[in-house]
């Protein structure tokens, strides 16, 4: 496998990430997930903005992006997976510092690593829906930065997954924020109700794309924040994500929802938005 | 230098972390610090209970221990620090996964990486004291797991050294926690008081230890939460650590203390503390 390393396409087996990396030592830095439809990433200038965002909210000094377009198209075609569905993974982190400690200079080089991947759609979630939890949302409060801080998360997931769930609807203090790496919508009536952007929810991509798709197909929605006591109220909800697109949710264990299979909300908007990328 | 990587003793630069190490991509690991005095690890034991503990808490298979000491005491040896003031450094991860996805399966297998370094005390720090701050506690809540997901800690440390800090105080809510990476400890009248155990604090070995002192030395001693609002009523206030063994705080950032310099009680403990690496 073909990946960029450090200004350099390179074989996976030759990147060598240090053990002083503060990626690895202190998860010193942030990360991007993009999709890419044959034959094109989508939204990259919008995962670019939320990268450098990223960058600067930590402090790490933010690369030149410029032919990063041109460097993914690259990496796609040295994998031979010009015609298949895939991501791009980047990761940036604050670079190598010996000795250890807590402080860094502020004179690091930053460390970028990028791969790609053939990533099939999930089909059968994405038609049939999935079933979902209710968790408590231990990360820190930060969650609007992509950062590799991602135990609390992993954790979450996990443990979701043993029980059979494929997501968790998280909150703080019975407040619903979002899964463990998607943002969630709700529909009551003919309104999108998703909770509004603040330091304990990522900016999705996707979550702004349908967004912008309710606005365009006359879809009422609204940004407010959500009770966990309100999920029984619903008529459709669904996650959204990079990779799992629209996916409805049709059953949240331990609670009666008026749903039990995707509503006609979510298949509209899951038709827009495949337009979106096939058109 | 010589560290330890995946069950063999090798130079640092032929250490290849993968990128794909979960370490790497998910703060997916714990550590620990282990101070050397010539010519013992102090308190290993307690350091090892710490990390089975670690990795207990988040499923990492817990590696046999038993020639942990003997490990150390080579790298101390083939680095030439056996008559040095110096440091272990154990970092374990849930190891290499590919593809990247949040949920792992549960037979990887971890990687593990130790490092050991010339370390010399803060003399002036533990002598004069230092200056902190008090910041929120960002971190996840829970703290009580020396993992590696330390972005939050180190940017409040960044923050609080670019200021002319040493430390923060940090609190939730206004109780105090610990710092971003020592326990804290206060005095009042002779009495010293340290916030409980809980999810929100790391169980540190120096913190243990100092209780303990206190307990041999007839100091009176309190767990027990303390708000911001007490700091102007303390008589002395020090910081615990590995490596800060026992360093005095003389100034509180905002805060009319009523001390600015080292009490009798943290010169008592100190001295004691160091009886027992000296003895």
């Amino acid at each position: 496998m073909f990946v960029f390393f450090n200004g350099s396409i390179l074989e996976e087996d030759k990147v060598r990430i240090s053990p002083f990396d503060r990626g690895f030592q202190f998860s010193d830095g942030v990360y991007e997930v993009i999709r890419y439809y044959p034959k094109k990433f989508f939204k990259l200038d919008l995962h670019i903005d939320r990268l450098k965002r990223s960058l600067s909210e930590i402090e790490i000094p933010s690369p030149a992006f410029d032919d990063l377009e041109f460097l993914l198209m690259e990496l796609i075609s040295k994998n031979n997976i010009s015609e298949e569905l895939s991501t791009a993974y980047i990761q940036i982190t604050r670079g190598y510092q010996y000795p250890r400690r807590h402080n860094y200079s502020n004179d690091l080089v930053p460390t970028i690593f990028i791969s790609v991947e053939k990533f099939p759609r999930k089909k059968d979630e994405m038609i049939d829906g999935i079933k979902v939890g209710i968790g408590e949302d231990t990360r820190w409060p930060r969650c609007d930065i992509k950062s590799t801080m991602l135990l609390a998360a992993t954790l979450l997931n996990h443990r979701a997954v043993e029980k059979g769930l494929s997501e968790l609807i998280l909150h703080r203090n019975e407040k619903i924020t979002e899964g463990t790496h998607t943002n969630l919508c709700f529909v009551k009536g003919n309104s999108v109700i998703t909770p509004p952007l603040s330091n304990f929810i990522l900016p999705g991509i996707t979550r702004k794309v349908v967004l912008e798709l309710c606005k365009v197909h006359g879809i009422n929605f609204t940004e407010r924040e959500i009770s966990l006591s309100e999920l029984a109220e619903f008529d459709e909800a669904f996650i959204l994500g990079t990779t799992k697109e629209i996916t409805p949710i049709i059953e949240i264990d331990g609670v009666k929802t008026k749903f039990n299979k995707p509503g006609h909300v979510c298949r509209k908007l899951q038709t827009e938005y495949s337009r979106l990328y096939n058109g």
